[in-house]
């Protein structure tokens, strides 16, 4: 059996209790969540959000990357998110690595050089990395100054979030 | 009180219950996911996963962009994925605008042109999405021909999915 027939088959038993269809797509509590891809952090639950409350963007590192902006633009100005809410956490994958010696290993490995992705964004420290991503969606002409901009550290081992001030 | 507050506030009782803190960056079952950031999908959920199951990368319509193939290429070679499932889903909000339109009224808007993002990938079929985005990772020399890549639609209204052939 495929990984992806087990998830269609957990999901037959979702669908089967389903009770959210009448919602559109505007997030009801006008939220944007950016976090890290980290199998840790299940976003929705950890910060008592239900199905429909929030927009949650995910990538290696909750790093606020050009996709970030573009989902962040389309998250506020079609579908009225007015909170923005970036979560780093404690023991990232992020934090072991270098990105040069990253890419040296994957064109030995493949045995060819790519364009594209440009860069990894490790970085050594999740709360100046938190602050500085919260910096950059400041500086976006695009991103109004009314948008509340915050930023957490979950801990993965107390499930505990702290914030960052800016 | 802000936003924010509520979801700290939230979390207290979510880490007073808090029982993964064993758990290490690898994700136990060997996944990673790409989905739509909209609020109706709660991806862990719909999936039938588990904290600590799976990375989870989420952007505005589950588009595979340069950030989408960097977080990946961190999940199968530093964290050990071996299965790729990518997820859109009916009525997305990417199917509601073109991107010359939106880049026209923030421009207007704004009062200043941008350099980034070059693009927002509005798209107008969510099942050939889901192709191009599979094609993509395919497609790129530093993921290799071992991932299992998969594509679903998840359905808003009913809560189930149904696979894409690639």
């Amino acid at each position: 059996m495929r990984l992806v027939d087990e998830l269609i088959k957990a999901n037959e038993q979702y669908a089967s209790a389903f009770s959210h269809g009448d919602l559109g797509p505007p997030p009801r509590r006008q939220l944007a969540v950016v976090g890290c891809m980290d199998s840790r952090m299940t976003v929705e639950e950890m910060l008592g959000l239900k199905t429909g409350d929030a927009h949650i963007i995910r990538n290696a590192g909750g790093v606020v990357t050009e996709d970030v902006i573009r989902s962040l633009l389309i998250s506020h100005h079609l579908l009225g998110t007015r909170d923005f809410v970036i979560i780093n956490h404690t023991e990232c994958g992020m934090l072991t690595f270098q990105d040069a010696e990253l890419r040296e290993r994957l064109e030995r490995q493949s045995g060819t050089a790519v364009i594209s992705p440009e860069h990894f964004y490790a970085f050594t420290d999740p709360v100046a990395n938190v602050r500085r991503q919260m910096q950059k969606l400041r500086a976006h002409p695009w991103i109004p100054r009314e948008i509340a901009i915050a930023g957490l550290i979950f801990d993965v081992r107390t499930g505990r979030l702290s914030e960052v001030t800016p």
